[in-house]
């Protein structure tokens, strides 16, 4: 057997010693995960360290950098998240059905761990513990492959994670690393078939592209985010502007943020002005089609790659659609299925939009930047995923579940 | 573009048409699909009667040629299941959370239909209108892809669907038709990723693996059903042969059937002389372990590679193990994921039976042909998923369905 293909069924079989951990002991075992972390952060410092000194060496950039570096407040976030994962409720076991039939045979649906997650992730090492603390909790065991820019990082936090399982008696095994350096362990981790239930790919393009490929795992894919604002005509000016500003400007370089505004062209003299003052006073460039820059000399012309175009920066696409049927033709030709918003004051094309749209997360009147496993509820995230089947959007601990028939009878039998 | 892929844009284009349709307008169509079977089946069966006539001239044997095989009454049965269909409730636009924040933003989670899905099969021509039916229903369309054998009645069939579609003024494009005869229009529909949603694959273990192989589209596989019973020491003996009668002489062609018996070692000495007199009264070729061989003299010996076997016929494996932890450790090896029964009278036996298998569907004191869409509520079944994915065990209405995040705000931002 390969290394990878050992580290899969060795995570195999601890799922199962795993799979009925009562929730006492799991939260047990990720508190002390937590307070491990916040011990052990000198060592995980120096290990970043050495991360840092060889992206340094191969002159890595500063936004890189700046996801690569973990410092004191950083582990303690890091520690703090594990927390906030113990005290969500626990989702294996929970009962989605459960009726009788006439002749006595009782119907469950019952929640159950997927079993083992293999997680695929670049520069951020905070995922191999964020995704080890939701996967665990969810009584799932989990093969990391993080970035090689954060190896040292995330063994040293891997080691942290399976250290305090193997003390609180839970499998140690629960928690593998994948060597990384070379794409031929992820095009190997993703065809197990036989030990890996599920595949989350989250970074580039180019990865998810690649992960796509190759997998023959069932994969949920954390892609591109290509969010839309359609101002809609009699839209309240303020409030059309408040989104936008949240959308672009409170964090551009998330995937739920606005890469693209869409204004009525029946009511675009009255709102496109002053909502690109807005985003132009914010230090935002825009990228207008020609009946924008009419509106607005300030903004550049965009060129046809601009639309559909993540910019993951302080730069938006600006388009005049006519009216909703224009706005819901782009979005679906441009949209990638994150999150899609509509501000308006009219009910029916409220609606319109709530249906029409296919996308994970549709807004009336509310920003895009809700797209969050937090804001929504879910309590943490490990991703959103932007395909449907299984799970769509924000994905908390319920996303890494599955369920179980379970009859019980006294000896019935089908007539 | 490929005549398939034409095919699924199509059936893309129809698909946001059906979204919304209303149950009402659903129901009237199918409705008029099952009067417009009844009322055209002199085409269906002389479309059937060309598939049959050509399959004989290749040599078909006699239980290919009987599934592939239409009669009045079977057609009428079809119309009949359309109608079935019809009366289930309309899973789109069920709430699945519903909740508002402390800022007033309002967070649904709404069932959507998934859009396009693909259905592969084989010989019989029924799962041409089943298909269609609940596709449509949960507003989806769909695009088929049979067995060439079938290919007469299965193209008369869908333009029934097709037919009665427009009449009732849904799009006619929501039922594709793809041409049978080679694997390369498999292979093309199962790349189509743009425009398809779903691939449901039904069939024998080749087309499964060819369509797993190439896929770049989500699978649900409705792969092989290898179901043990495990009879426990101390079981209520009439019970155990009702189970194992049930299980393997019913219907021994179908997924769900009986394809080893387990026997724990502790009592088999009083539970499998009976039991397996009552199998080979009923016909059943019994190949037991050495154990097995030495209580049942009639038994012939099992090979190697009768366990994990699918016969779908009457023959069934027979083993006697080492208690329940004999059984599980069988089951883990050499089950497939599908429904797995114990016979018991040990309360915590039972427990381990139901939370240490790992399979779609686990009875206890219950017949495995239980593990049927019908028979655990359903209403009908499109499929009995053996992977954990979107969906496990039978599927109903709920599995050809996603969901979208809708929030409603009056311009709330994130903080």
């Amino acid at each position: 057997m390969s290394d990878v293909a050992t580290l899969c069924a060795r995570a195999r079989a601890a799922s199962h010693a795993l799979a009925n951990v009562p929730r006492a002991s799991k939260d047990a075992a990720l508190l002390a995960v937590a307070a491990g972390l916040r011990a052990r952060s000198a060592e995980i410092l120096a290990a970043n360290a050495e991360d840092l000194a060889r992206a340094r060496e191969r002159g890595t950039s500063g936004a890189l950098l700046d996801r690569l570096r973990l410092d004191e407040p950083r582990v303690r976030q890091i520690a703090g998240a594990v927390e906030q994962v113990a005290a969500l409720a626990d989702p294996v076991g929970g009962v989605l059905d459960d009726h009788t039939r006439a002749d006595g045979l009782r119907v469950r649906r019952v929640r159950v761990p997927l079993g083992v997650i293999a997680m695929i992730y670049e520069a951020r090492p905070n995922v191999t513990v964020d995704a080890s603390a939701l996967c665990l909790k969810a009584g799932n065991a989990v093969v990391l492959r993080g970035g090689s820019e954060a190896a040292r990082s995330n063994a040293a936090l891997a080691a942290v994670v399976a250290d305090e399982l193997a003390r609180a008696s839970l499998p140690r095994d629960a928690v593998q690393v994948v060597p990384a350096g070379s794409h031929d362990t992820v095009r190997e981790l993703v065809q197990q078939s036989s030990t890996v239930d599920l595949v989350i790919p989250r970074g580039g393009e180019a990865l998810i592209q690649f992960v796509r490929e190759h997998a023959r795992v069932p994969v949920i894919a954390h892609a591109r985010g290509v969010c839309h604002l359609y101002v809609d005509a009699g839209a309240d000016l303020g409030m059309a502007i408040g989104l936008a500003k949240n959308g672009k400007l409170q964090r551009p370089g998330v995937c739920n943020a606005l890469e693209c505004l869409l204004v009525d062209v029946a009511d675009a003299e009255r709102l496109l002005p002053p909502l690109a003052k807005a985003l132009m006073d914010g230090g935002c460039e825009l990228r207008g089609c020609d009946r924008t820059r009419a509106l607005v000399p300030g903004a550049r012309a965009a060129g046809d790659d601009d639309w559909g175009r993540e910019f993951l920066d302080r730069v938006l696409a600006v388009r005049v659609v006519d009216g909703i049927d224009g706005a819901l033709a782009h979005v679906a030709r441009y949209g990638s299925g994150h999150t899609e918003a509509i501000c308006t004051r009219d009910a029916v094309r409220a609606e319109r939009w709530r249906t029409e749209i296919d996308a994970a997360c549709v807004t009336v009147n509310a920003s895009t930047r809700f797209h969050d496993g937090g804001e929504l509820g879910l309590g943490a995230e490990i991703g959103i995923a932007t395909s449907k089947l299984h799970w769509r959007g924000a994905m908390g601990l319920e996303a890494l579940t599955t369920f179980q028939w379970r009859l019980d009878g006294d000896g019935q039998i089908r007539g």
